[in-house]
Order: C-alpha cells, then sequence, then structure tokens
C-alpha cells in the first residue's frame, strides 16, 4: 500500500466518523465544532489531513467554514420538496408532520405598485389587499410571507380564521390555484426580515416570488415567500433543451 | 379628494421616479442613494413618504437596506432562464449575448466521497476526476463550478481544451446528458467562493447541486455550481398538486 492510498483511507475514515459524530448529536446543529487541535487528536489525523476533511464536509454542505470564527454545523432542512409542485405552504408544513401556524403582521389596502400592475395584467386594480404573515412549524417561525391579493376576492375579515389562502380563495370566491410562476432568489441576510424568522447573521433565505393563475390563467394571487434555507430543501428535475 | 389618496398619488409618483432615476443611471448600480433627507428634498415628499417608498423599492428587490450604512442600490441579473430547462452554463452565458469564458483552478483524480457514491450509484467507482473552474461572462467571473465525473467518461488532458464538460461527454464518451435532478439552495457568503467570483460581502449565490443523468437513467456527471445571483436570475412553473 503506498502512502498516498493510505493517506486517503485514513481521508474517508475521518469523513465518516464526523459524520456519524454530527448525525449521533455529539457534534451539534449550529453550535461550533471543537478547534481543529483538538478535532484532529480525537480523529487521530493530521492537521493537513484534518483540513480537508472540513473541505470536504464544507462542499457536501454539511458544516460551514467561518474564517477568524471557527466551524459551525448545519442543520438539515425539515421540509423536501419538488420545487415544480406547488402546495399552500400550510401544506408543506402539515406534510412535515409539524402543525401550522401562523402570526399575523398586518393586513392592509394598499395601492398597486407599478410592478404589481404589471404582475397581475390583464386584470385591472385600483386597491389590493397585503398580508403579512409570519408561518410556524410547531411554533417555529420558518416561512415569511407577503401575499398580495384583488381585495374582491378575498374576505379580508375572514383571513385571520383561515391558515390557507388558497382555501380562502376557493371557499370565498370559487377560484382554484392551478399553477404558479416562481422567481427564484437567494437572499443572504434581510434586515428585518432574517431577524423576524429568528435567523442567525449567516442563515441564507430562499425567497420565492411567485404569481398564482387559475386554470384559466386568470392571476389571483402574488406572494413572495421567504423560506428558511436550515428548514426547507426544493429540487427540480432540469430536461435538456 | 382626501388626504389619504394624496398620500398615496405622492407615493406612486415617488416610487416611479426612483425607478426612473435608477433606470437612467441618475442612482447607479451596486452604490449607496443619498441620504434620507437629500432623498426626501428631492422628491418633494416627507421622510415618512420615503420611507414608505424605500420599504417599496426593497421588497420589488430593487434597492436593499442596510441599516446602520445606507440603501444601496441592487444590481439587475443578466441572464434569465427557467430553471426546469438544463443547458450547460457555456450556453447559458453564450445565449445572453456574452463570451463565455474559463479559469481553470484544478483538475485532480479523487476518491469519491460516501456522498458521491450514493449520488453515482448504481455505478461504483474507485476513483473520480474532480474539476473545479471559474465560468466568466466576457471576463467577468460568474460561476464557480466543481464537477465530479468518471475518469473512464472524460479525457482529462483535453479538458482544458473545451469549456463545455456536455459537449465532451458527447464527443468522447458518446453519453448525451438528457436530464439532471438538482438541489436548490442558497448561500448568504461562501469565504472562499463568493472572493473567487469577486463578490461583496452581502451578494448571495443560488447552488445548484446537480446529478446528471443520460436518456438511460445513467448517472455520469455531479455537478456543484455557484451563481452570481445578481448576475442570473431562474424561474419555474410549479403545478398544482
Amino acid at each position: 500500500m503506498t502512502i498516498q492510498s493510505d493517506n486517503n483511507q485514513l481521508l474517508v475514515q475521518a469523513i465518516e466518523q464526523m459524520k456519524a459524530s454530527i448525525d449521533n448529536g455529539i457534534f451539534k446543529e449550529k453550535e461550533l465544532l471543537p478547534s481543529e487541535f483538538e478535532l484532529a487528536k480525537k480523529l487521530g489525523i493530521s492537521r493537513t489531513v484534518l483540513k480537508e476533511v472540513l473541505h470536504i464536509l464544507e462542499e457536501e454542505n454539511i458544516i460551514s467554514i467561518k474564517h477568524g470564527f471557527g466551524t459551525i454545523v448545519n442543520a438539515k432542512p425539515l421540509f423536501s420538496t419538488g420545487i415544480e409542485q406547488l402546495g399552500s405552504v400550510t401544506d408543506m408544513i402539515r406534510q412535515s408532520g409539524k402543525i401550522p401556524g401562523t402570526q399575523y403582521i398586518s393586513t392592509e389596502l394598499i395601492q398597486p405598485t407599478e410592478n404589481d400592475i404589471k404582475r397581475f395584467k390583464p386584470k385591472t386594480m385600483d386597491i389590493i389587499a397585503q398580508i403579512k404573515r409570519v408561518r410556524t412549524a410547531d411554533g417555529q417561525p420558518v416561512v415569511y410571507c407577503i401575499d398580495k391579493v384583488d381585495k374582491q376576492l378575498l374576505p379580508l375579515e375572514q383571513v385571520h380564521t383561515q391558515d390557507s389562502l388558497f382555501s380562502l380563495l376557493e371557499s370565498y370566491s370559487n377560484k382554484y390555484i392551478s399553477y404558479a410562476i416562481a422567481n427564484i432568489e437567494p437572499i443572504g441576510y434581510h434586515d428585518q426580515i432574517s431577524a423576524t424568522l429568528n435567523c442567525d447573521p449567516d442563515q441564507a433565505l430562499l425567497l420565492l416570488k411567485q404569481m398564482h393563475y387559475t386554470q384559466d390563467d386568470e392571476p389571483v394571487l402574488y406572494s413572495a415567500n421567504y423560506f428558511r434555507a436550515d428548514m426547507f430543501s426544493f429540487s427540480v428535475l432540469r430536461k435538456r433543451v
């Protein structure tokens, strides 16, 4: 056996040991790992091999190396879904076995912005209803939602009684949301929203800006949903063009 | 006309004026806006109305408010694409009218990690080729790519001669990539990669971790692509489940 393959074996063993320690909760999510000196000693490897171990774990998104600060164990997402499949946030939380809840921030009537007018075309509206909410899973804030909707379609006084706007649109105005066109944006830190979602400063958010349509292509609901990336994991099937 | 509707009209006018100033380059991308005092004076509105204007522009992702620092004009993405459509990064850059280029960071043979083994199942490999590259558009770094591939499928000595691994896989091993399953992850700041891509500290990245398959479902290529979010904009059609 060559020195090179010996080293490779040590590397693979050390990676497996680190993953097991994280799975077993010896190294806890969102907490700092021990110092490189201690880790190398514990794993019985050199600092050079340890650096490679940490580098590979970082590439697999299991840890985050913060230079000058330390290395943090990343949290595993609670909710996984194909992004092509549109469900209400309520349903996503329920399907993960958690209890969905809502904290209402504001419900107001506003003038549509220039972008709102473009989004809701060909529909024209003088006034739209804007609802800001924090969605919770077992009481923990996980998504920040800004929804905009034609005030004719939604009984604003009933918004607080029903978590799912999808359901409310169906029962009140017989509008069944059939699809949405979503823009996908990563957000590093948002001064106001990250704080509301109890995010650490380095916790990224995935913003989906979605225009929802009925099966007759009627635009009915615009949502900006900020998902905590440590809680939600989205995948997509990409077909070659 | 009521005081309320007067205020609304002022608000809408001020938003349009701000957008025009950004479009015309009076307020430049990635630069600080003037102080709130100056802006309110320039727009002829109160500080209260200005705060609302800035808040709406932030929600539309046109500006970013950094408390204690100032307000920055966001850059507009250069490349827009439906995320369901899989094209090579080379093609994406070319389609936007820019010249694609590549800076090679490293090409090496490595042992597959535990996750690599899972990803490439049922294929087994002792050694895989790992290629790290920065993709450029008109010379500017825009995507950081880590590719992993069975070394039998790719002539490593030719990797430097051909920007597109998709094309190289086709011509060398007759493997045509038909689809990929991608995980979508927002990244706030990545110590090493953000610096390589010349990102500002608050420039987020969109990470697509993609396993690529042939039409016979053979796993052939794994890519972790870090896209500068100010350069690339991805959308998706979500259908109701």
